[in-house]
């Protein structure tokens, strides 16, 4: 089995060991898995490079979805020969599936909620907390149906490729519902890490005037997924108990957590704000929903990155 | 007369120099009235001090209104002998007559939209453009009513030193309506000035993204004040019209146009958000009014406002 994997970020790197072992090239520690080193069989600094005349079987897009900046389907064009090879964005957010569909329809693309709690540092060590989950789906359309998912070769071919890996595998019957019920967390709480003055998670689900408006800005986000995705986001979690579920996870975490939308601001990259925000924002306004709160912190996280990024170099 | 301005920053100073003129202390230079000197009669550095016998006429409170920090009636304790002494508060934003009205249920208090563009520099220098007027009108309630003001004495007087003080006077029939108007404005910009990562008043109202959220929250900002007054705010511009004049203002405007809030923010002292948006929110609440991007920037600007505190010493 031939796997591309693009992105050697901390995602990326982590499943990369865990679906190959060989020695050298990335160190890995992880509370899960203990301390690990990996040479891939090839690491290329492009995806043309990449393109050595095989056909991947797998092509697993780890990188950040930034689809403001670039269109991440083009990227693949020198390593994608037929419609054969399975796209799997490992990425949070919605709507990071529409520029793949376009530029391959006829190519199956699973889509994934993702869970790894890893995070790179400067010397290329990746540490690794206790989360190597994967949710999947094969991406159908944007209301996630994927009922009877193992009757689809694609979808119990990449369960056993995980689960034999030591990945835990989860194929729930909608993947874009899970993928909303996270966004609702994310999209409220990520842009207000940036703009309240760079506070951590545990900061803002302890201010009661924070945590208020997260809770309101989750509300305007399960209505949105809701109404998208025709029903429920969870199937114990009705909408009224999302909220509190989701900051009484953020105050059991180690602090400070920082968020990843803040980890990326402070370092002066790009967030990740389309397909958190953006995408979700026009799937409100598409379905004639208000999202007030939602599309202030859009606004001004996006003029704040305007001046943040400018301050560097272009890269 | 015996006036007791209280606050030496721009405005009290500006203030200070066209109502008296003596020489040394304080050096101005203005646009509109040339290069000034002043010597005040006496300078003390508290209300405690001033407290010399002698009746005051008028108490000019030019201080920033920060009712969430100490009770702004509090301080004047010391220098009001009798109901007979005009409350004078040169300062902008909603309810900060709330504070004297239940300490000084008696005393006439004059309440206003202030103009001045002046700007205090650590020399002592105040620097003003061509701006000195002041809009006020004898505070009788929230509504603002002050039909026929000038048949009151209170109003008649106080027009006439400012006059001959060479300031411009205006007494419009409704001053809270005016306070609103200017409200509307400094509500939405001001907490956006600093929450989307310290831009300039002409960067917010240029960016596309930012000028519609202005615009936006202008209108929030708009249904509350008509609410909370009983009609339009202006004479002239229709609701629909005054966010436009805003912006156009803001554009015309030389630049970089730092906000007030912004450049208190930057100096790391306490931002007038109670007067500009807390008690704006809090009548909107009574009135079953939503404001959602105004209470969203709220939020944000005092979580940012607790860690630019915290990172100094309290004073």
């Amino acid at each position: 089995m031939h796997t591309l994997i693009v992105g050697a970020g901390s995602v990326g790197s982590m499943y990369q060991i865990m679906l190959q072992s060989k020695k050298n090239g990335f160190s890995i520690e992880s509370l899960r898995y203990g301390k690990h080193k990996f040479i891939p069989d090839g690491v290329y600094s492009s995806c043309k490079d990449a393109s050595t005349g095989q056909e991947y079987d797998y092509i697993m897009v780890c990188t950040k979805a930034l689809p403001n900046i670039a269109d991440p389907a083009e990227i693949l064009k020198p390593v994608i020969k037929s419609n054969k090879t399975v796209i799997v964005l490992v990425q949070n957010g919605i709507g990071i599936e529409d520029p793949y569909v376009k530029t391959y329809p006829e190519n199956p693309i699973i889509t994934c909620a993702v869970y790894v709690d890893g995070k790179q540092k400067p010397n290329g060590l990746v540490e690794h907390g206790k989360l190597m989950e994967l949710a999947y789906g094969l991406h159908k359309n944007k209301k996630g149906d994927n009922s009877d998912p193992f009757k689809n070769g694609v979808i119990s071919n990449f369960h056993n490729i995980l689960t034999s890996g030591g990945i835990t595998s989860i194929v729930p019957t909608n993947i874009q519902k899970l993928k909303w019920f996270k966004n609702v967390w994310n999209a409220a709480i990520s842009p207000m890490s940036v703009i309240s003055g760079k506070h951590s998670g545990g900061d803002l689900a302890r201010n009661p005037g924070t945590r208020s408006l997260l809770i309101k800005a989750m509300k305007e986000m399960i209505k949105v997924g809701e109404t998208a995705t025709g029903g429920p986001l969870h199937d114990k979690l009705s909408a009224s108990e999302i909220p509190d579920y989701f900051i009484n996870y953020t105050l059991s975490l180690p602090e400070p957590f920082i968020l990843s939308m803040l980890q990326d601001y402070l370092n002066k990259k790009p967030m990740e704000h389309h397909v958190i925000l953006k995408n979700p924002i026009d799937e409100a306004k598409k379905l004639g929903i208000d999202v007030p709160i939602i599309e202030t912190m859009y606004e001004l996280l996006i003029m704040a990155e305007k001046k943040n990024l400018s301050s560097i170099d272009k890269h």
